[in-house]
């Protein structure tokens, strides 16, 4: 399905600088671009490649059209809009709607005639399936659980009972959506499970990644907020509370009852541990490591990049005896004074 | 289903201090419980919440008894008295037992006749399962797999070709107990995969968290004793064997053949090495990594707290050329000393 | 099915020193070895059980031999020796050809009809599958996709549409190959997502392990060379390349774009940002982070092991505050030199 540069323009409010009638087919990297196709520089170490692409079009900022040789859509945020136009030149193939016939339906279910339940599935007593939702195939769906219009449930997504998942959700497979959280009281040396009797809510707009993991909270609901992206492998524990549009890169772990606010940007392979409130518009790094509630927004580290294995256990040793180092340090510097 | 305070405080040997006749249907947070629910304190700096609570009955500790304005239930361990509690006014809704006919059984399997296996699960030839156990949708069980009695494994479990679980085992949704161990040979710069023949041996009243992933061994098995519970996207590689009673926060990474002790506590997004022995009551604080054994009970870090970006990359450059500071500090201490 | 030590010495082109009629049923561990069994010797720390074992052979080197109380097979590389054995003594029990009735298979799916789908799967439109495959129970299989000859899924793998997977790949139970990248345009403080137009292309002879994640290429694919291995809960973001024959384990994650070189070997729980470029033969060890491309071969670290918790902190602590102290000692450095 082509249009032409004209219309792509318009859905994205660029200026069009080119032929309004130049058809467009689908998208491409601005290096490796064909005639037909349209690219984006949004990255500015990528200029390079911007005077010799053999896109169609480009959408770009208004600095950059002058070196453009092809057609330009100008825009503020080229990669907003590539992203746009990207989506609306390439569209999910949407299955028909109806359900399966290998999935199983619990009783009480209600599946909008709308949605497009694939094979495999096993649907729980009452759950709730609204209008433009797509679960892809063999997910495992829980009682009284509600899925909001137009989610898209890739395939072998678990959602326990009760979880509610917002509008426009994408789920990726193998998430595990409502599992008990990780509750044990002590008693003589043994644990007892704590019965996690709460739920989880997944606001509007939320993607979760592949094989990422959102327990139920203990009593209250585990929740993540509107437009939140969770990425792979992630582990979100009971209780905790993810703020509207933060997103979470893969690896990372967010322990029990701990507070994330909005516009927050966690980096993989995060460790956060629990009971603390992090503000909005935080950014942490990769491998960080929080101990203690963050107030202040900014960004905020404690990953230790690589050395040659050699250099690094010479300095790794002195780091593991800084203590005797620094106290060393101190009572030179008394001396030092003393002398002075 | 509702019991009398009388009856609470008797199942958990509590002195009670109030009406026993007094109806409770259900259990609540201290801060926001209604009439008609029993909560606990545990925690003493929750205790500010007491004196509001409209809990009708609080579990608590003698200490605090004098603080309470509506009925207590006294005993030593409040938290624990309270998940004894929570569990019997919240009784998980067991299913009907019986095979579901979605699910597809192979030759000479055993299902005790009061087993729930649920729809779409798949159990291998010869595959055992012991009397009470539920497995709720889409579980794949291998071949000679054993589950004992009065174990719960949740949706989209998998469960390997010979393992054995104990009794009144928990396993969350997408756990997979008994994929080949990682184990290679080199020659010529290539891999030579290393049959993995053990099994994985895990033990009673253990539990196992969503999306975590236990190898089978590459002789013996792979074991997991009593009472162990393991959080999410844990990674339990070939041959370790972990302690019994011993708890492991998520995302943590266990190497082959290490031998973990009991009563151990390991924290979330820690990483041990492998083949190491670790003793009984160690406790792992978050992100710490193990590369030596560990002989003497206590607690280990190594898990460095964030700051702010700019001031950790300044302490971040020393720490990579500390070997050099450290150097130069020695050479001062050697010039004040000639000098003292 | 027993094999004479002959037979075995000539598989592996290894020296016999014995017997060559003494028959051997199976393969053990050097400690705990039984009549009837053959054993190896590759860890030098292990040559005190040599002289108890009672297996029947021994793989070792020639420096070895005198010390061998039983018949020996002598080779360079005795692990690779014992690996190609086991797989010889132990071959996998291959299912029956064919497709189980219970499997769901699109329109113009193509099975090669000596593959073996087992109960549960769900194959998409157009899916290929070439001869020798085996697929446990319950995969879903995208539309497109193409699996190459004698692969082997466990169970409750998801390949997502049009992934392409090389010949003799082994895919352990609940991986996820071709989930969307985590790709994300902001625009007024919301997330846009980026479609993931691309694919993920495995070469021949990879291993994937459990739970693992590998996402789909932006617009290109993402690539995975043939010899590689990868452990379990190892995420693999969009348009990562990984070179043959690298190896890496589990709970390691690679941000987008980075290109992994040939013959690597990455330890567990390591962190790769993006866009990075790490060339042939590098090492990284457990709990590495690398935020800067490498292009020397060698072995790189930053992981910090434990230490007791309170010494920890306290040298954490003066960590925190490196600069200062670092910078203290530059001015007692120049004060000395004054000095002197």
């Amino acid at each position: 399905m082509s249009h032409t540069l004209g219309d792509l323009a318009s859905r994205i409010n660029a200026t069009l600088h080119g032929d309004p009638d130049c058809l467009i087919e689908g998208v491409a990297a601005l290096a490796n671009a064909s005639k037909g196709t349209i690219t984006f520089l949004a990255d500015r170490r990528l200029t390079k490649y911007l005077k010799s692409t053999r896109a169609s079009a480009v959408i770009l900022q208004d600095e950059l059209l002058g070196q453009c040789p092809v057609a330009a859509l100008v825009t503020d945020n080229p990669y907003a809009a590539y992203a746009r136009i990207a989506s609306y030149l390439h569209p999910a193939k949407l299955p028909q709607p109806g359900v399966h016939p290998s999935t199983i339906l619990g009783s009480g279910t209600c599946v909008d005639e709308s949605a497009s339940i694939g094979p495999g599935c096993v649907l729980g007593d009452g759950a709730v399936i609204a209008a433009g939702v797509r679960l892809d195939s063999a997910c495992a769906i829980g009682s009284g659980v509600v899925i909001g219009a137009d989610s898209h449930l890739c395939s072998r997504v678990t959602i326990c009972d009760e979880v509610r998942i917002g509008q426009r959700a994408v789920i990726q497979p193998g998430a595990v959506i409502g599992s008990d959280g990780f509750g044990m009281a002590s008693e003589n040396g043994r644990w007892i499970k704590v019965p996690q009797l709460g739920g989880v809510c997944i606001g509007d707009d939320v993607e979760i990644g592949a094989n990422t993991t959102i327990d139920r909270g203990t009593l209250d609901d585990t929740v993540v907020e509107d437009g939140v992206k969770i990425d792979n492998l992630v582990q979100v524990a009971h209780n905790v509370r993810i703020g509207a549009h933060t997103a979470i890169a893969g690896c990372t772990g967010i322990s029990g009852s701990t507070l994330i606010g909005r516009h927050c940007k966690i980096g993989g392979g995060v460790g956060i541990v629990g009971h603390l409130r992090i503000t909005d518009h935080v950014v942490l790094t990769g491998m960080s490591l929080v101990t203690r509630s963050i107030s202040s927004p900014g960004v905020y580290s404690s990953g230790v990049p690589v050395q040659g294995n050699a250099r690094w256990n010479r300095n790794c040793a002195h780091l593991r005896s800084l203590d005797r180092l620094a106290r060393r340090l101190k009572m030179l510097d008394a001396q030092s004074r003393n002398r002075g």
